[in-house]
């Protein structure tokens, strides 16, 4: 189902600037047992994006009711929020433009195999990298065609690429964030805050660690460090955690660690 | 007028990648005398963002059609060509997505104060810079947040804001490109290989200054270059030449090579 502006239909102004410009942001969630997994820190980060465009904030009630009632048509599978900056007149300038549209899709989860959540994946090393852009990284807005050049490259011998920054390094999956367990037992994490997308999954893996009484080191990571690395981790919204199970000729162990912060994913459903 | 895929509409379907990624293309042409102004650099700048994209080329013979279609309504103008990925399923991997989305619209040219051409502007100097990103540098695609977030930086008393790097090269304004003119006569324009828009007025400024025996250098330029400038103008399809009056606390003159080069935009229409 997709509701525009709460009015069911799939019909977008093609005035509307989250085409012209990609000027929006957008969220996905899990949804199970009729609940959206996580949905406060969804919403952060949705806000969080919206203050960075100086996008107006929509009505968050009306919007929360409207979520409400998706999750109750789609009580398992996965919702998209999208708010744009809506239609404004023509050309770049966002200032005479008030207002917002909101978007609001469910669909059901398209199941991948047990096998990758169980014994890891492949991992590809993207060629693409990503440009550096302190104004844009963190949050999740709609300029996404790095993620589109870089999901190009790969096909279904790998279940997700990694993708390195122009200064070589290691930043996120096209869709998913990156953990390193290092063979000293710490774990760490790219820093985001030139480029990539600060996964949800990303917040509840670094705070479900700080519970286990485990520190994540948030940092620049060399594209090397992952050959000395214990084990690999890759975390989204809809996937919960992937181990690594080969990257770059080497494979790499699944250590009980991961299983613990799959299990610490479970509780969430 | 708005046509989506060859049918009077303004309603575009919000699983287009156009809008969830800003995977598509676009083009803005004046449409004098009914005729599109140079429309075959358009259409190959066009052609080489798709192919930068890897989208399917449209049907070309039946584009054209609906370009005529469009300038025969609308005489006088401007014409906004869009080309996206289409529909696809959910996620950023293009390769299964077939076809795309074609959306052309008309509308009339909202005039600027002669003043403007006959005067010069005032430039502002943003804060935003454009971060380095080579695959998708020099044609127009639909991922232009950076754009939004410098038009956002000035307002009135300013017509145009001018873009550097994050190298602090100049690259070319929000909405137009750069050029400058040299106290020894010699004149230059940023080199655009890692960032910025290569437009078709800045191409067919390049060619009549050739045409003119006068060369003009396509290099990195630094923004200290602009103080010692003879002149600066800027250049957009729809604008034509506007000479820079005012950028920096400095005023600049309006040299007979800009008078010479705003004629021979005359002659397009």
């Amino acid at each position: 189902m997709i509701w525009v502006n709460g009015v069911a239909s799939d019909c977008l102004s093609v005035t509307d600037r989250g085409l012209l410009y990609g000027d929006g942001v957008w969220e996905t969630l899990a949804v199970t047992q009729g609940q959206p997994q996580l949905l406060e820190w969804h919403l952060e980060r949705l806000q969080q994006g919206l203050r960075a465009l100086a996008i107006d904030q929509p009505d968050w009630a009306m919007l929360r009711t409207e979520i409400d009632h998706a999750c109750h048509v789609q009580v398992s599978g996965v919702l998209k929020l999208m708010i744009t900056r809506g239609s404004g007149s023509r050309g770049y300038n966002p200032n005479p433009v008030r207002g917002n549209t909101r978007i609001l899709q469910t669909s059901d989860y398209t199941a991948v195999p047990a096998g990758y959540t169980e014994n890891g994946i492949r991992l590809f090393l993207c060629a693409t990298r990503l440009a550096q852009q302190p104004r844009l990284a963190g949050f999740k807005h709609l300029n996404r065609l790095e993620q589109v050049l870089a999901r190009a490259e790969f096909g279904n011998d790998y279940q997700e690429g990694l993708v390195c920054d122009y200064q070589g390094h290691v930043i996120e999956g096209t869709m998913s964030n990156l953990f390193i367990v290092h063979k000293d037992g710490s774990v760490c994490t790219p820093d985001l805050h030139l480029c990539g997308i600060a996964g949800i999954m990303r917040r509840f893996i670094i705070q479900t660690l700080a519970d286990f009484g485990l520190r994540c080191d948030i940092r620049a990571v060399a594209l090397t460090e992952l050959a000395q690395a214990q084990a690999l981790f890759m975390t989204n919204s809809l996937i919960g955690l992937w181990p690594v199970r080969e990257f770059s000729n080497q494979t790499y162990p699944v250590p009980p660690l991961l299983r613990d912060l799959q299990a610490a994913i479970q509780t969430l459903q």
